[in-house]
């Protein structure tokens, strides 16, 4: 069967963003007032084949683990959307 | 009152993702069956001050099309999270 698989990456609290920083400082120029914090992150969407909901999530687990996030600088969330297709 | 924000910003539909490709190459390298399909944006999490999430989504949304998103090439999703804290 197949699953969406939604991943977020995100700079880890407390750790310099200097890309939100840019994008804060660039919507003030252009006259947006009010924005207080600005965090600039990946999003990737995955379509997967997996067996169930629970082994897409172990599957995209391992992959933030080995390439999608850096273990280092930034935290992760992983969300199956729904999945598509399967037996009737 | 203070609305968190979250912003995704994604490939159209049918446009080449070069990134999406990568990430694609990349975890069949690194032996990840059963990927169909990979696409990667930005997610922006901001924090508005904002009269209602009415407002805050409008200049989420202005936001998106002045600065976060390229109008030629990207779509922008805006959703409100939460409110925090306002007039008790």
């Amino acid at each position: 069967m197949s699953y969406h698989v939604e991943v977020r990456v995100v700079p880890r609290e407390g750790i310099l963003d200097p890309q939100g920083k840019a994008v804060h400082g660039a919507l003030s120029n252009l006259g947006f007032a009010g924005v207080a914090e600005v965090h600039v992150g990946r999003l990737i969407r995955l379509e997967l084949d997996a067996d169930s909901s629970e082994d897409a999530q172990r599957s995209a687990i391992a992959m933030c683990r080995q390439l999608l996030a850096n273990p280092v600088t930034e935290d992760f969330e992983v969300q199956i959307l729904q999945g598509v297709g399967g037996p009737v």
